[in-house]
């Protein structure tokens, strides 16, 4: 079976160009290519050209309409590093385009298995002549440095002159929507060229800087033929490097240039003008044979072990793994950044990161991908430093805050009431290293980062929160639901801020038992009776229930409000944070995404049947999804409720979300939460998969509508499969049925 | 006995400069003229340099960090209209300054009874040699376009020949500070020239315009001398207008150089440009020593009809006339306009209109000069309409929300969590239009334009409130204290929508009673059903009352919050908006100002005395007073609760605030709200006046410090003196006791 995406190219889909730059990009988790027209489009035409380096990254100012203490008022932004793939063909002096002359036939393809994107243009040029294009790119799991380009040119029945003019351009614009009128109408460009040179004929190298975050970013590009060109030649002309070849094209023989680019930054590398040329070196040395084969041996292992089969729903198999794929595109190689909520594949919310790192994405990697998992926790270790200052920042005397929206760990959220104010993430971050930790077994995270994470979020709940009539209530934050901000003893928050006290102190014990406790309360000043309150705050968290509606109310105030009435708004409404003030939707009861709900995928166990299934049901109602994040989430707590129906049809929204562009959106970058999230609806909901401290927890069901499902996983260091049919469920490992010892239960 | 402030200028007080330009600044409620030196200060000295015209403002973008729907993103400012203080002269070449040569000696004055500052320098020239300048100017309240400037020289005891240099600069810049990162270096200029000219040899005449709010702004200049110059001529110069005289300086014998300035702007006039010859022509006519003289005249009625006495404390007498007199300073003479809260005495907050006007200065308007609160109510008539589209924009389906700051009627809040939220705007208004109907009687008034502003405030409350439980409740508001935002049930925002929501039906009522509600309920589409569903939310308005503290909760979850231990915050942290962000704020009982206490001011038979005071005791505790708003209303409730000594002390700190710049920030503009309110804290606090429909009651008392003290008041067209002494309190009317039919009530 092979696992592919693929696109024809429709004249008369006006948005098709911009969505495929998204569908089509190559990333790697560090470099992130848009899919660009290597030819360029008309000026007219909406088209976002980029390149990006995961954690490279500019300050630029954010003034606030009104000036109050302590508000952001600047943010870091996802800095386009280059254009590598700007490249340009001329036969006999006809210059190729997609869009003169008449039209041409091109067919875009995303390979999962080879881990490449291919372009395929039959061009016709003046007088009947027809041209082959291909495009190969591929940004290497391998070597993260490297991304290549292959361009092949096949004069189909003629013999010709061809001029291939490739471009390695360092100083390029950001995006800017000309619509806006927010947005500069040129965007703006955050690099200045420190160095450019050429080497030999064919190769090319950059260095360039950022002003504020002083980020030096080395690009090195070089061009090999597997044919003889005529004549070739490289220079420096206004800041670009330009390569120029012609080449004779013989009748139906296929010319290629291929393109290795080599990106390097000083977040990474000390010495990023020498590195630029070690890496080239190693890459030609091993050859772009070697590189391609890799890749195909990397997504081989990879979907061996990530891979989800629903057998007789190719559709919906299709678009979950790619999903899953583009969540391996997204996956960091290091901890010098995470992943933003766009992946590498586009602009969008400027590449920052938010918490559906450790809520969407991470119950993935944590299964699949443990040491992606364990980086991207890594992160928040490394940022600890900017979330003990923004605590401060917030007034408070101890504890870290994580930023909403962050690049290099500082806030960038302007609007701090859903920003900054969404405390929870905190708790977020809490879970995430607990699930980490469950999956994998991997004390020493926990030893030497994951307990000071716990440590310092707990703390902060520790100083926003107090007591009032013997409970521990937190006022003044906004829970996920971003159309309720500002409140008081919000469900989500309650319950999440309860498990990160909790397991601050569970951690501390389990140090305690392996004889770590010590030197970290030393390290940490951490004292018993600082542990104690944590505890005794957690049991008397606030934890609000109505007796009446016999559900868990979102927030303290919540039912009180006027409901919104979603069937009686008009469907141009939607999204409503489009059509209304902020101020009028926090007046009444209604949701952008789930809330009360999300606490129940979170802690499954913690409130009755009864309880979880009226809050369901009384939320629903109310809620838009207008969040990307929402479906996913009602996907799976109506699994584990047993509402099978629309745990199903939640689920195929999210699944397909942005390969069928439902948000209308995705030209702007792939939702890699919902990606995550759609995974989540499978494997935690369909599967119902809880992972506890004692061990992994199935209760599966299998939608109607299916014949059967199965996944791969990894649980402390072993891979298992998942599997469901009419049959029934099991979980093999080898091949072999699991014993006891594995600690994985099925309830059927 | 006369009333006067002055100042002697001393050159080690840094920010005297910028502070007595406010207290000496001329105005009449059109026309604003900092106090400036004529002849211009030091690059490096802090200067506020400006004249402003009282609705003359532009629009300007004011971006939000992160874009929302219908948030605002432009705001009107003051525009700063030319320059045409700058005088400078020249006595046998060497020019006055007062940072050059020897050390001059300078004492200002504002004389309230004559209507006009004088500064008054003796100036030490080169080789001992002295010149006495005096310096006199007038806003004239009775030619509301005309401002003069008297320039005063005499050579004492030596002949000299003077150059004069006087100058009409149309386009100059508004203030910037230097010292604030967030405004620009170099302040805006906001007026571009559209013409102008010279007449003869002394008269100077500029027309320019804003360019978004396309206001005209007309200004000419004329130069009379009592003397006959030597030379004169005027001249155009890089847009400016100059004027030059030489005059031979007679020993001992003064020369004095009239500048008379007349203002017209196209929100009042049609024809700027012509307007301003007509006027120059019948103020040439009926001369200077005719507006002179007539100021005298209008104000000596002014005092005659509002002056306060307070025998024996000299000082504090005069710092409440001195409020008083910039009471009228700042009150407008249409209703093109209303009163900034610096009036028209500087820029800070930009020139905007609050609540201020309402419900700081207008208690004293209704008593001493109805015509302005008449017109100060008509402002918000006519500003109803962007009101109506206010509301529209925050979702609401009906009525109308004014804006929390404005000049032109549209909301200029960046802010909204502090600024629009604050809905309770909408009430302040409805209760400053039922006071004036009180006092004055004035149901034409009511007729005509107040039962509109009554009947659209109204149904805005009953679209942003809504039933739960029986009682009709208010999310999601700001209610005075900025400490605590985005609440539920806000004591104050519920009491005064209650009035509000009653009053629109009173007023209805009333018209039912004289035949005019057929015609009202058609022009506004009003039925019976929605003057009872307003009735009915009046009546079942959640009044939160707390059990156990048995005092009034500021809101549904304040009582929750911890208490801010105000005790324990260094000196160096207050105000705490500065050095807290404002999320940290909302989280603790802590308040800005007056909140649960101001509605007791407003409604004082609502609650029983028990209540009150402990609600008064508990606020107490946790006000910072960070607002120039708070201490007045702490002072008047204090007076009312029979807490004499807090009372008088609470009036001091309010009375004094500008005069001895205890706030430190006169120099951007008098508080012309706090003014009012130590009018308030007197004749409302002190001697105890409710204004209500039967009548007016008086509870006075006098501080323990105090021998008397009396004030002039308007009741129903007649000018009433209240006074009081050892001996007992009395209202007099032309001398002689009231009687039953004065409808005034002193209860001893």
């Amino acid at each position: 079976m092979s696992r592919y995406v693929t696109r024809k190219f429709d004249y008369d889909k006006k948005d098709q160009l911009a969505l495929e730059e998204t569908l089509f990009h190559n990333a790697n988790g560090y470099i992130g290519v848009r899919g660009n027209l290597e030819e360029g489009v008309p000026a007219a035409m909406h088209t976002m050209r980029g390149v990006y380096l995961n954690g490279v990254c500019e300050t630029i100012p954010m003034k606030q309409a009104e000036s109050l203490c302590n508000l952001t008022e600047e943010k870091e932004t996802m800095v386009n590093v280059g254009d590598i793939q700007t490249v340009k063909i001329f036969i006999d002096g006809q210059e190729f385009s997609l869009f003169e002359g008449e039209k041409c036939q091109q067919t875009r393809i995303l390979d999962m298995d080879q881990g490449t994107t291919n372009r395929d243009v039959t061009w016709n040029l003046s007088e009947g002549r027809k041209v082959k294009i291909s495009v190969k790119k591929m940004a290497s799991f391998v070597e993260e440095s490297l991304f290549v380009l292959e361009y092949s040119v096949t004069a189909v029945g003629f013999d010709g002159k061809m001029k291939l003019v490739s471009y390695h351009i360092p100083e390029v614009c950001n995006y800017a929507n000309p619509d806006d009128p927010r947005l500069a109408a040129e965007g703006a460009s955050y690099l200045r060229t420190e160095r450019i040179e050429t080497r030999g004929k064919a190769t090319g190298l950059s260095v360039t800087s950022t002003e504020k975050t002083k980020i030096k970013v080395g690009i090195m590009s070089d061009h090999q033929w597997n044919v003889r060109p005529e004549s070739e030649e490289i220079r420096v002309e206004n800041d670009e490097i330009i390569y120029e070849a012609i080449i004779p094209l013989e009748s139906d023989k296929t010319s290629t240039c291929s393109k290795i680019v080599i990106f390097k930054d000083s977040i990474r590398e000390k010495d990023v003008y020498g590195k630029l040329s070690e890496t080239m070196d190693i890459v030609r040395k091993k050859t772009l044979d070697y590189y391609f084969e890799s890749q195909r041996f990397f997504l081989e292992k990879f979907w061996n072990s990530s891979e989800v089969r629903i057998p007789g729903d190719e559709k919906l198999e299709n678009a979950l793994n790619f999903n899953i794929f583009q969540l391996l595109q997204s996956a960091p190689q290091d901890y010098y950044c995470s992943i933003a909520a766009k992946g590498l594949s586009g602009e969008g919310y400027e590449g920052h990161y938010f918490w559906d790192t450790e809520m969407f994405m991470l119950p993935f990697y944590v299964l699949s991908e443990p040491q992606v998992a364990k980086r991207l926790l890594e992160f928040r270790y490394e940022t600890l430093g900017p979330a003990l200052e923004n605590a401060k920042l917030l007034g408070h005397k101890k504890g870290a805050l994580y930023p909403w929206r962050t690049i290099n760990g500082k806030e960038c959220s302007g609007y701090y009431v859903s920003g900054s104010a969404a405390y929870h993430i905190n708790g977020d971050i809490a879970y995430g290293v607990v699930q980490y930790y469950f999956a994998t077994g991997d004390y020493q995270f926990i030893r030497d980062k994951g307990a000071r994470i716990l440590l310092e979020t707990a703390r902060l709940w520790m100083d926003v929160g107090n007591y009032h009539d013997g409970s521990f209530h937190i006022h003044g934050v906004t829970g996920p639901d971003e159309y309720t901000c500002l409140v008081d003893d919000n469900y989500y928050t309650n319950r999440i801020a309860q498990f990160n006290l909790m397991w601050a102190v569970k951690a501390a014990r389990l140090m305690e038992e392996k004889g770590d406790f010590d030197q970290f309360s030393l390290d940490n000043k951490l004292t018993a009776d600082e542990l104690k309150e944590m505890e005794m705050a957690a049991n008397a968290m606030e934890i609000l229930y109505d007796e009446n509606l016999k559900i868990n109310p979102q927030d303290s105030s919540f039912l009180s409000k006027p409901l919104w009435d979603l069937e009686a708004t008009d469907k141009s409404e939607f999204p409503l944070l489009l059509h209304y003030h902020p101020l009028h939707l926090y007046r009444y009861q209604v949701c952008k995404q789930a809330d009360t709900v999300m606490a129940y995928y979170l802690f499954p166990d913690l409130e009755d049947q009864e309880t979880m299934e009226n809050s369901y049901r009384y939320y629903e109602k109310i809620t838009t999804h207008d969040s990307s994040l929402s479906e996913c989430i009602y996907s799976v707590v109506a699994s584990r409720l047993g509402m099978k129906e629309k745990a199903y049809s939640y689920f195929g929204d999210s699944a397909k979300l942005d390969l069928e562009n439902l948000h209308g959106n995705t030209k702007d970058g792939i939702h890699t939460a919902n990606m995550g999230g759609s995974y989540i609806a499978l494997v935690y909901g369909f599967a119902g998969l809880v992972i506890r401290e004692e061990g992994l927890r199935f209760k599966p069901f299998l939608p109607d509508k299916w014949e059967g499902y199965s996944f791969k996983f990894q649980y402390r260091g072993k891979t298992y499969e998942f599997s469901i049919d009419k049959d029934g469920a099991r979980v093999l490992y080898d091949g072999e049925n699991i014993t006891e010892a594995d600690k994985i239960k099925i309830l059927q």
